[in-house]
């Protein structure tokens, strides 16, 4: 890849079900069954591609989290229930798009990492180069029961197996060298012995002989992503990620942790632009400022108020002791990474918010991504100060309802960032990898050979 | 479904890879890398549908099998070594194709029952009703050493694994009944509570509560198949199998092999008409004979000798104690199912082959599927007689070379099987199930209901 001239924004769709906000199924404009249907998610992909977003993103969770929930909530919410499995979907979307990265999450707690090796570099093929994975390590009860066990592992085992995880996918990835393959007829060698690897990996949580049974891909390897990053995962992200879909909510936290972030960078032999950081971004885009706060009301009307209760017990655990019209208690055992249970508690602390007010805020504009209602120049506005504040790259977009979430930023805010030259007219390589900016991955094995010399 | 008129033939295509025919990759008509491509693959699925089979189906392995070979005979075969994922490259396929039923291999040593549950209620979905579950229970060491074994569990394990598997997975896809999902925008009930069932599955190797994040699928659930049924696979596939690939190469065990699977049915309250046996068939079919003969020869003169030599190895286990030119030693701890070894032994001793001679027979005629080499009528009348002996409700087709091998069939078996009344001109049905001619499934929730008159 050459130079993509003037630094610009890296942009990501998620896509999961119909979108992030709990109500969106009641939306008219909503297809209440979508998660089930091909063609719901084909069309909000093909949107993200005409707006040349860099990719779409399901995000995944391995059963249905049902026990926290108040009595009766959960028939009243469609979100997160039944859905296409996305390493099924994704490949599904490969060949009916061409250019658009392809993200799903898998956990590195209940898969094995040959699976994942061989499905990722399987899709990377399939789609020429347009794979990622996101690495998550699976924190819920209801997960866990899923997979032969009572709880989920503590903190310290998962990301200790998520980092052993990591290093034999990346291994198994490197088993075979891009030149490897002969396909010579004539003398009847298939391969050269020489550019085929045996990782033999051995440690505390896998042990994993390879070679894997696929070979190299159009990008080196599939792209990893990590989301999140409190704590450990922000040294895993730093040693492993292409990109980082970041939580911080306000400037000054994206700030902080980008900085933090692309300084342990070197520690890892990487340089800053080695790794990609994307807060979430919730935009509610109109014509007028008016017609997007009446947009967002419409989908806030739609609340059942138990499931602003059950999205108040998703964030503090079980609060059935509380009286609901009650202030919000102190968090306890939540069930959420502290940074994000933390930063929501202020919130509800600083506009006095009762539990079922502050359900109704995390069902809102509370519960994931940055939150901005007004036109397309008020969201292109936010998105070009974090951009030149150095507090981002780009932004992974979480729509509050597909198709139009995915839509209305595509038709409205897209065009204005690229008046603005923030943002790309045309995609500028065939790969997400040269989309996004990222140098050629190099095979371990042949990176060897030429410091040896040989 | 109504009735399908006469009794007629169910056909699937085997389509790994290159074929079954090692050589397959040196010949001028096969893409030698295609296996890493998808194009490959959909030009194949595509002439299956064209010929109205009733579906396309991928073997499968969970690693690279080297460790048995002859020294350098790896890198003369491309046979088993690399490819694309088959739960990867099936969805891909889904959108592409309309009629033909997908069906993929997945191990039931080597996975968890949630997962494979999700997937292939996902291409279920995706496809419009077409996915087909192969179980295999994996016997080499090669896939044990890539998840976190030294050894493949043995037999009795292996067969008691894969049957709480199967039940585990059949219970998840009845998490959901057909009609649970209610989507009332207007109460904000998404689904009735009263139809969606938790699992809570607990025994010797697994612990799954569930319920299912998918829900009912367009055919109430995936088709399940088994491959080969010798000893306990044959109770495995006569209480849970809608299909068997079977393994018999002469109509007499063919004909055993059916009447005695055929009459376990009763035991598990089943009628014989619901499992459908399909014997392997191995057709090189030209518009004569001579050219079929010729177009066979072409394939095994680009056989390596290092390469025949492995797929000796392969039925018999390491042979480098024995004179390759020397005859065929007595098996001892042959990896292959006992059955298929000493069908093949006995062949070598009427034909008092050498190892070489050996390995050169197995890798063309003998390697699997029924072989014949001949005229579109003489392939009919193969199949005619085996279909109306009762020794088959069908065939898999494991056609030497792709894509000719499925090609010809389609071009010139299917229309003389058509021409006989013995295969369908139209699809009967939308679903795998329904072209295959099997009974509705029925959740088992709704039948207690229904029973409890409820």
């Amino acid at each position: 890849m050459k130079s993509h001239g003037a630094k610009r924004l890296k942009l990501g769709m998620s896509m999961r079900g119909l979108g992030y906000h709990p109500a969106a199924w009641r939306h008219p404009a909503v297809p209440a069954d979508g998660t089930l249907r091909f063609d719901h998610y084909l069309r909000v992909a093909k949107a993200a591609e005409r707006g040349k977003l860099d990719m779409i993103f399901f995000a995944d969770g391995l059963g249905i989290r049902e026990s926290d929930m108040p009595r009766g909530a959960r028939v009243r919410s469609g979100y997160e229930l039944v859905e296409l499995e996305p390493m099924t979907l994704l490949p599904a979307l490969a060949p009916l798009t061409r250019h658009i990265g392809l993200v799903a999450t898998a956990s590195t707690s209940y898969n094995e990492p040959f699976h994942i090796a061989r499905k990722f570099a399987s899709l990377d093929i399939i789609s020429g180069g347009r794979a990622g994975w996101n690495v998550v390590t699976s924190w819920s009860t209801a997960e866990a029961q899923n997979f032969n066990r009572d709880q989920h592992y503590d903190y310290e085992t998962r990301y200790d197996r998520a980092k052993d995880f990591v290093d034999v996918v990346e291994g198994l990835w490197d088993s075979w060298e891009s030149d490897a393959l002969l396909y010579d007829r004539k003398s009847g060698h298939f391969y050269d012995e020489a550019k085929m690897h045996v990782l033999a990996h051995a440690s505390r949580h896998f042990k994993v002989r390879g070679p894997l049974n696929v070979a190299a891909t159009p990008q080196g390897r599939p792209i990893i992503i990590q989301a999140g990053a409190a704590g450990q995962g922000r040294e895993l992200a730093a040693a492993h990620a292409d990109v980082i879909y970041a939580g911080q909510n306000t400037l000054a936290e994206a700030r902080e942790f980008y900085d933090d972030v692309k300084a342990r960078l070197p520690g890892y032999g990487r340089k800053p632009d080695d790794l990609k950081i994307m807060p979430g971004l919730r935009p509610i885009v109109a014509p007028t400022r008016a017609e997007a706060q009446a947009k967002f009301d419409a989908l806030q009307d739609l609340l059942d108020p138990l499931v602003c209760l059950s999205r108040a017990y998703n964030v503090l655990g079980d609060l059935s002791d509380f009286d609901p019209d009650g202030p919000v208690p102190e968090p306890k055992n939540a069930p959420r990474m502290k940074s994000f249970v933390d930063r929501l508690v202020q919130v509800a602390r600083e506009r006095k918010l009762s539990i079922r007010e502050f359900g109704r805020y995390v069902a809102g504009e509370g519960g994931g991504g940055h939150c901005i209602i007004g036109t397309a120049a008020d969201v292109a506005d936010t998105m070009q100060e974090w951009f030149e504040a150095g507090a981002c790259d780009g932004f992974n977009i979480t729509p509050n309802q597909l198709p139009g979430g995915c839509e209305d930023f595509v038709d409205m805010v897209v065009p204005e960032l690229q008046r603005r030259g923030l943002f790309r007219r045309e995609y500028e390589g065939t790969t997400l990898r040269d989309n996004l900016g990222l140098k050629p991955h190099v095979n371990r094995y042949a990176a060897a050979r030429v410091r040896e010399g040989a």
